[in-house]
């Protein structure tokens, strides 16, 4: 941690400051420069609070040297996570593919959509029993009714189930049903569902919330990891910009910023970002290309008639024949889908 | 709701439209211009999903009509609704004040303070018990211990407390102590909390979540008045945008904005907002002077010693001072504080 | 200018940057911490382009510790600057208030629009007679012509006039009509276009860009200030952001961030902010209760009938009864409109 | 258009908005539904000002049917424009690589690096002779002795160049030395400077502002071509976000998005977008998966001596291997580099 002290700073300031670092175990180090004096604390800087220097009239700023994040980090961890799940693995280099609907609405539909996306080489079959609206009056979901289909789809087809945990009070019956849990961009920052997962012994999908930093991102990826479940799964979704066009507008940048500073898997959800079915091929694309090591895509038999997310899902031939000119682009840079 | 076809649009499109359409009850009328042909659709848009028409390949784009919330719009209720909380209002010409520290962080420090900005002319109690931190490593709130603290300051002060619900679990506890429960702006879209805070019969203070739009904030109110609980309390704290000189760019439109489109109150929390103690004050008038209803600020008897929040803290004596000249504001636009 | 190495900088790497900070006149404080070394560069770092450490291998981030600008900082100038245009004073105690229609569309209009503000107190005539229009086929202004009405506006009404530049060319005709010289949004990073205006000895108005942060307004003027021009007068109109409902997100913390970073006059646009008539009056409120030293209003005696910006230009009579409202505004913050 | 009523509009009212269209010549279509009255505007919408309308008390808003743009619409003209220089083409299946450094800084440089690119595989050399800087401290660029080391790096590598017009004053001197002339980001919307090359029958490329959404690069783009220029190429280098981990958020969904809105040509702009060397690559393979037509790329021998932009430039052998592998890239998606 830096701080640096305004112009007119006295002796005794610095002295007092030079005090209350010593009082948390931190050595300071004073350089007098020519315009402003700077003091940097020596020691484990994540256990000191830097509100408690911001706030006072002689601080100018305070930066931090380190990142605030631990667990997760490249620096912690030098080799990739890789996620075994049955037998499938995430954070390889095999890209792998989730795909099913937004919105589990039906075992019938359900069955159809999980033999299709299996057929196209799907990995992993997504659809969400709990669903977060915006409005009151739509449609939420199936709940534990949705997660049983889920699961015979899934002894239907292998795949394993990937699904939506919204409230710390489902927990025990989404993990019954679920391989893989899913925490929302609209939860991302919901800490005490974060600390609860990190309890499950299951891998986690961590969505990035709309207007989340990647930092933030990866705090929140330490709360899980710091309850013991490192199995973490970041997954990049669009954030929110003044850019109306699209949904969101899909960060593809993030894929190389995020695997340089941690060692978890990074997947991409091209449906969410782009909010419009013609879109999902080219982010899909784009992502491969940047780095993701997966895919989430929302698959639909009728995507006119879902009740939610339609205008972003994919038919099954649809899906399947992107499916196969993806596997070129994967090719392209060293990985397999 | 007006679906705009492609300029390709062929008869056979427009009759299937209809169709679909009159199958979910709605009449539509159809408008051949030059370039495009329009069709309206008649009846309670409110009942359909906009989705089912922009999946369409001939459909160019969907544009709603009415706004998506109903029981929080001035359409409903034309008049101001206006809270009482033990005799105190919150919505009506008086400007009302909710002051404390961003976390209790004891009982000795939650009665010095709960003193003082009784004094200074509070009307209400705040002070955060279960609190969201960025960082797992972070300070997270007294809990049952916090909430113990606030309940012994209003015995002494009479002023009644506000207080944060993060987890839907703990909400017999929290309303067993405070008298207005508090939604973070990180759980702004945490629908199943707002479906519980709905059940409750203690008015909500909820704030705007970081990159919520002022739709996305009234279709939140919406949930919980859907659930029964009229008595919601709208909070501006700022939103996220690219400048990062304040912590969050208080949105001051929002006042003047969410007054014209909904009867219910909207306090401003500039302390939130700033991040900065010498931002308060101006921001605080300017949010009066817009029209807020009430005011949220942070007081700490200890700013640099605060174990949250340190360096948007007012000292007791600052926010003394700050509240009499913000009377002068409250009075010149016609109000008082 | 501090350097944060990565963790696996050697004692090598250390002596090369060192040896680059010498080169360039600057002495290298270098400190060890327990992750990471640190090197604090001593001297003025304005000379030295931050560019050359933070593409190093070995550098992990590059912290910037003074400000980029300098002529136009309140270290560099502790008194406010005031700005006397025909002995009116801007950034003085008295709130200065620019009134005129967006565009000046004729003679008639412009005189009697004139006669009206002038009427209502205010001290500055505004109208635009060069105009940046974001369509080739919209209005672009009625040239020198718009001009010469503006001229005589003036000379009947006795209110200096202040209009837009957008291009160097036109720098001599319109410097031959106007008293003070706006830059606007759209060219806020015009840099040869401040440049020019820098050698002028007239003041100038420069508006902050859209999505242009704080720093980057600063930035700007110091380009007009280091061309010797002192008279700037910086102008708050509102950023972009996610937002939609109102054009621009109108930014209230700027007036007071900005009178603590500069000596220069800060004004609020709140027409152009709010693109809605009836957000005038709060935001014009908002922004003189957060310190702005001056309003810059629309108003059109035909809003109906305006070539461009009708929605948010208010009616004289409209505009009349605003001021007398915000003058009790400016008086509760101890200055007078 | 369509202008949505306010639930208490008259017969009256409604009367009278029918007459003003009437008098610029569109005819009315009402539309009465349960709780609005809606006026679609029948005729060229693109003639009227939605401002006329918006301002009106009795409505609540007005809505486009159709794109402001006309000339650079898909509907406009269905096939792709092609635009050739000196036999290279542009638009067309193959990839074109723009390269070079991001100031000429000399002679011998910009020989040595136009030697490199030309090797590698570019086929067209970038470099700024005019600079815009965001500091008046910052190097500002060589000029036209920076044209001159252009033009004689062209001669040798037979590479034509493409290089930064910042003022209409230098439009002779730049159209004397360019193939290609450039509109940079921060002057996307210096409608002067765009009319100006529209006048020109040299292509341009017309960088995207930092803010502007891809409606305003599309206007933009119609302010040239509505002074007769069409061949433009439409530039996507990154949009100003909240995230600042990287320099700007690169918007990838513009490629799609913007191949289907208009005919014109796209490239990309990693390195801005970036900010750092060892994004670039998976940047430029991303807009390549996602459908860009080209890229534009900062190539530096000596990045760590760069007078602008150096920790974004890579040196020629780490862009002669990125070339190799990017060819990949573009074959899986059917196109060549």
């Amino acid at each position: 941690m830096i701080i640096v002290l305004r112009a007119h700073a006295s002796e005794e300031d610095i002295r007092r400051i030079e005090e209350t670092l010593k009082g948390i175990g931190l050595a300071a180090h004073i350089s007098r420069g020519v315009e402003r004096t700077i003091i940097g604390a020596i020691g484990d800087e994540r256990k000191l609070v830097t509100d408690l220097f911001e706030g006072l009239p002689v601080v100018e700023k305070v930066l931090r040297v380190l990142s605030p994040y631990k667990l997760v980090s490249r620096d912690f961890q030098k080799e990739d996570t890789v996620i075994d799940v049955n037998g499938k693995k995430i954070g390889g280099s095999a890209i792998v593919l989730f795909a099913g609907p937004c919105s589990v609405e039906g075992r019938e539909m359900m069955l159809e959509i999980g033999d299709s996306v299996a057929r196209s080489g799907a990995a992993f079959l997504r659809g969400g029993a709990f669903k977060p609206r915006t409005s009151p009056y739509a449609f939420q979901g199936l709940k534990e009714e949705g997660l049983k289909c889920l699961a015979e789809t899934r002894e239907r087809t292998g795949l394993p189930v990937a699904t939506e945990l919204m409230d710390p009070r489902d927990i025990d019956v989404v993990a019954r049903y679920a391989d893989i849990i899913q925490i929302g961009a609209r939860n991302m920052q919901n800490f005490r569902l974060l600390t609860e997962v990190g309890k499950l012994d299951k891998p986690v999908i961590l969505k990035r919330g709309m207007s989340a930093t990647i930092q933030e991102l990866l705090m929140s990826a330490e709360y899980i990891a710091s309850e013991g479940n490192r199995n973490i799964i970041l997954c990049e979704r669009g954030i929110r910009t003044f850019e109306t066009i699209t949904r969101n507008t899909f960060d593809v940048s993030a894929f190389p910023v995020l695997k340089s500073l941690t060692h978890l898997p990074v997947i991409a959800d091209p449906s969410h970002a782009a909010g419009k079915a013609s879109l999902v091929e080219p982010l899909a694309a784009a992502a491969i290309a940047a780095g993701a090591d997966g895919l989430m895509i929302e698959v639909h038999n009728h995507p006119e008639k879902a009740l939610s997310d339609g205008p972003q899902s994919l038919r099954p031939e649809v899906f399947e024949r992107m499916i196969a000119r993806l596997k070129n682009v994967a090719e392209a840079v060293g990985r397999t889908l």
